[in-house]
């Protein structure tokens, strides 16, 4: 099994990809640190690899939606 | 105030851009049906403009982790 990736987005909020029942899961999560480690919080979403693909394609657009707020 | 914007992820997933208390935040969140209203179910993330930035400029990495597993 591949090893799990990790992407760090700033303030313990981070992005593993990582394997799961055969499946490619792309998680975004925050993390918090309990006697020296960082654990995964309940906070945040697992996306499939159709899904990461849709948030891909339309990353200019939201960081436009973001910019016209 | 500016209206949100939604972009649909599929399997009832989505992004959403609004604003709260004066700061824009980008919700990557699982939505449920209930009396025929879609609803903001617990599986979730909020991003800070930072946050979803670093996401932004690491999205070629991450598919690549993705095509690697």
């Amino acid at each position: 099994m591949a090893e799990d990736k990790v992407f760090e987005l700033g303030n313990d909020k981070r992005v593993t990809v990582r394997e799961f029942k055969g499946r490619t899961l792309i998680d975004i999560r925050a993390f918090y640190e309990k006697d020296g480690k960082k654990l995964p919080g309940s906070k945040g979403i697992s996306l499939t690899e159709a899904q990461f693909e849709e948030l891909s394609e339309q990353v200019q657009s939201i960081q436009d939606a973001v910019l016209a707020m």
